[in-house]
């Protein structure tokens, strides 16, 4: 276990199996200096830990709570890739999508689950800029997806 | 013709004319060794070929030949960009939108319509990390819109 | 003032404070050789300028007003960031979300309000690859936001 995923166990978490695509496409790619990772949704161990619209049965709070376990699946998705999550210098970019009735204007709060996560293991690094935008609809009707992009040595 | 089109022939399909913006914008912008595409909607000869949401009048089957009509049209500017289509070596990423109905869930069956053929045609090169989220509109109307980072030599 | 600036102020604009990250993110974020902004909305002096859907209180002249106050809160981030609007470029990729009813199509329209502006600013240099969709809903129920990446010198 390296250091970071120590960090993740002081927190109380574990990271999750990496998360299988949901379609005909890759868990993550290269290019150049930066990872690409693929879109994780609030899914474990193959069922959907929040699903549905923020402002119809979910709320900012479990929102909150669906943003992190994206993120842990974005984490496992970064060891499979990397081999260890120590070899991430920088998150550079994380776009979040909650699945929101129209007009949801609280999407920072929400997705602030997945940033806390990141800052909490990375300290300055991982730290990012970010987008977070309410939407139609998610994968499997998920609450929370994000998209990631970091950078690596 | 290049190697890439001659499958795409072998398909029973053709590179439509390379899209014309539909605002103050490019085609496409190179980044580094990455090309930037800009999205591109279920359009063909200046008509929409698949226009209003999924679950009000389109399905994910029709859907799913919407977004096979965005990948050609980012074939068609990836062409304009490099010349070749075999200058690709990697599709880092497609980010897929999808004009759907407020809960739509299915939107990674949709935009494998975009990303089966990528595979088809550059095999394991073709292959990315995607995200694929229901929004509320798409320019036009259209049903499908996507997004597409490559890499070139 | 640097020259865009000084164009800026020719254009009877001006550019507002460095805008403040509503959540735990940063402003920006260096990428190698691109500088990659977090999503700014249209908002000034810590008010909202435009709130609300498009297609419910407001319209697309009114949200192409509004991409040209998240353009210019994108300029004031990209000063504080390299020190200078000299020090850009190229604009490579404009997103652009517009907070609209379900089945909105002119959301290009709208975005133009963003790239018009950098396209005045910095002529051939300022254009960019764009998507412009149709989102349910933005931080703080702005109307408008876009994220930029750009490269510099």
């Amino acid at each position: 276990m390296d250091a970071i995923e120590a960090r993740l166990h002081a927190l109380g978490l574990s990271l999750p199996a990496a998360p299988i695509p949901g379609g005909n496409y890759l868990p993550y790619r290269f290019n150049g200096e930066s990872l690409v990772l693929a879109g994780t949704i609030s899914i474990r161990d193959g069922v959907l830990t929040h699903a549905g619209q923020v402002g119809d049965g979910q709320t900012v709070e479990s929102g909150y709570e669906a943003a992190r376990v994206c993120a842990l699946n974005t984490l496992a998705a970064i060891k499979a890739a990397l081999g260890s999550l120590e070899r991430v210098t920088d998150v550079i970019y994380v776009a979040g999508y909650v699945n929101a009735v129209a007009g949801f204007g609280a999407s920072p709060q929400v997705i602030d689950g997945a940033s806390d996560l990141f800052a909490q293991l990375y300290g300055e690094c991982g730290k990012h800029a970010r987008t977070a935008i309410a939407v139609a609809g998610l994968p499997k009707n998920a609450t929370v997806e994000i998209q990631v992009t970091v950078r690596f040595r």
